[in-house]
């Protein structure tokens, strides 16, 4: 499974018509679209109204980042009762004190493996229906602690209810999340384990899964291709004055109608009789 | 005056850090970033919601393309009030019937000129400062009504109290905007003047100047930008089952960090103590 | 079945703690909650976020009361979307034209009956299950357009997909939604009907069940009740300078606290530690 | 001055409408409303909608009790620019650690005094305009931690930039409030200060002013009057089966439509020429 990182409803329809398998709503890439660091200070209802607006334009299941949860186990709760509501997949919940700084950067202490554990049972006593999931996602590499505590805290987690995985790891390679996985193998656990490639990108989807990843998932290159690109195209405009040398290099105005389905809407409506008569 | 038609936080952000003078919140750059037809379909708090991310990240004048207005007077006063309040400079109503389609595909009729100049006083009417502006957008151009229809409305619009005018048109060259622009001058008119030359792009802005543009504004770049962008990214990535390839065309995690304003973050946080401890 | 027209989530939890049936998300209600004339000017989102609250907190079936439809064909197919998503039992569209203005003043001009059949099967034509309904509100007796064209209406609706009919009037007795029922009966058809004894609040529920509702929908009593307590109570304190008279005629504090749960949080937190050691 | 605790748009023209000075957008009243716990569940972004929805309605100044500011001080600082930004004339942020509960219910440690004044440092360094204040919330007489407590932290609050006090008691006479007025007049502090008088109701808001109030706050009583009453009218409609003996309880539904001003509609629509033909 490839799950792709979106931030809006445009991003997640072209998730879609590409043919991935789900949506991972990913912290970093909503936060930079709404214009603020991805640093906890989107609230929670924010991440849900994006959310919102990506499944009410995409059939394709849902994972949210959730950071820590937003707050103590009784936020947790109803964040869980939220998201499932409105028909979220999935809930990615990391082992990371509140308030977060993003991974790449520093980033915040671990939580006590403990406390975590008792808000992924917080989450998962929330849960109206079977198939919401709560993925319990292990910052151990990327804080340094090693793999043993990563494999310790995946043992918590699960014992509290996790239904999968995300081992998160900023190595240039794969060898840290292929060892974790062989050694959950090892001891007998089976359960979907998720990996981000951002930093061991040279290595396939399809290596990626034969080292033990049930999905893969690309967190951020949408929005990282949008920043590019609008940059790219206001720097041309600002030098030509005009727009006509970027007009080939984007997509038409058509291109944007038919990407939200206007060829889709009922268009036998009174006023068009009216239309009709206007330009004849 | 140049404006750049820009759709959530992150394109409000870049608009601003490349120079623009200001923002145009387009009708047809939210929809489609939102995922929906530009067609009437979004509603007048959407497009405020919209608004109001961008108002939050940029200090640029925002100029919210409304349609029609949403409704009738009494929706264009609340309107008026509710995007005032949100701090929006002004808001730009265009001539059209209620509900509208976008004017590059058919699109509906033309509304009555009394009708809509009853729209324009009512949203006069309603404002709490000076300040505030309301643009009337005319469709004459576009709906083949001709040159002196645009001009009969124009006075009448300006009449019921319109503080600007944005003439609109699909012609290839600037021919038929600029004599609009200099028949009313002829007529004794002034009054700020904006222009979109989505489809005349081979004119710059200062030519447009020339002819009579007090502001010019690129309505839709950026969003077709970004789809493009998206859509070659998520195509490279089907290709290769890997990232790889993208990564030097795209921004980098940095880049996200950078354009947000991460660095500005206030970090003396206690629980970066911890975090020291627990890197050590 | 009774539903009680609710207004936000403190009502929609005191309306599931009385034992009623369902939730009416009544326009009026939801309208002077939120300080606006029920004349069209709330957009369909802010009415589906009032709904959202709603069913965020009680487990009843809503009944959305969506005017006419806020729009045109589209408008109303994403309208279903959007509702259905949220887990809207049904929406109630009635026959008027957009825009409306609440049926007790004056109101506006009756839709042309195969316009608002179109509306309806796009409406059902939208939704994505099988369990989400489409009820018609019949407002030929509000406008005076009498009985068969109540009649000559909903078959018209129910050909279209209506899954159930509102008859709605203001008469002080319930002789014309009696008769509409009878000749109902009398013509084969068998379909849910609403009834909303606003003006004919003399005959019991049970009575009107006898006459032939389906549910009896009691669309605006709580947020009448809200209404005239607090301007009491703020009339006291005026009058009083302090709030002890009113202290022993309102909810206590405790109540606040008990209505929305709050004895159900999870409260081994660890900071609740921290307050034991800080109250000892 | 006196301020009384409103949860909606409603309860904000009802206030302004019996002449009160300010409103106080209380988190007890709008977490009730909501149906949710008071207890740091609602996010910060969701209060700032109820806020909104009330400044639209309502022209008298907004006091935001935003608890103990939803988070760290980055966190503080977009709540300070997004209050400020909505037109929210004060944030009231008090001295607990977070996540907070409801004062009156046993309720969680006090803040670290450095940490908070950085708090109130953080929040007076984000604000825009002048006028924007920021009244700190001492907990410290509510948390048995005493008077002394009580005075250090004001001086560390003030110095830290507040621009108003509020101390909160649930002591059954002023004593308490009065004593540390006392105590802060004879440090020749000179500020204003907020006094909550929930438990001693018995005094009046000149006999407070007297004391040294520079303003009272009646901070729940419409949403109890609105919860009381609410469940009366459902009892009742339970009992009787009918509406009939609660209608003279209550407000008409023509009270309804002058509350938000629905007379105050522009009604010389076309659409009304259509009705009136109708009707005819």
């Amino acid at each position: 499974m490839r799950a792709v990182g979106v931030h809006d409803g445009l991003s997640a329809i072209l998730a879609q018509n590409h043919g991935f398998d789900a949506l991972w709503a990913g912290g970093l890439g909503i936060c930079t679209a709404t214009g603020v660091p991805d640093a906890g200070v989107l609230s929670m209802t924010e991440l849900l109204d994006a959310v919102v607006r990506m499944r009410r334009v995409s059939a394709l299941p849902i994972i949210a980042d959730v950071d820590s949860g937003f707050g103590d186990v009784n936020v947790v709760q109803r964040m869980v009762r939220l998201f499932e509501a409105a028909g979220v997949a999935a809930v990615c919940i990391e082992d990371k004190q509140y308030p977060k700084r993003n991974s790449f950067r520093g980033g915040n202490a671990l939580e006590d493996p403990a406390v975590f554990a008792r808000k992924i049972a917080a989450a998962k006593a929330a849960q109206a229906g079977d198939e919401f999931m709560v993925v319990a996602r292990l910052e151990s590499l990327i804080a340094g602690a090693g793999l043993d505590d990563a494999l310790q805290r995946a043992a918590a987690y699960l014992d509290a209810g996790a239904d999968a995985l995300l081992v998160h790891s900023r190595a240039r390679t794969p060898h840290e999340v292929g060892e974790f996985a062989e050694r959950l193998r090892a001891l007998g656990v089976s359960v979907p384990l998720f990996m981000i490639p951002t930093t061991y990108h040279r290595t396939t989807a399809r290596e990626l899964g034969e080292l033990g990843a049930s999905a893969v998932i690309y967190a951020n290159h949408p929005i990282r291709a949008a920043l590019r690109a609008m940059s790219d195209v206001l720097d041309q405009i600002n030098r030509d004055d005009t727009t006509t040398s970027v007009e080939t290099e984007i997509a038409t105005v058509n291109d944007l109608f038919q990407v939200v389905g206007t060829d889709d809407l009922l268009d036998d409506e009174p006023w068009l009789g009216l239309l009709e008569q206007e330009s004849a």
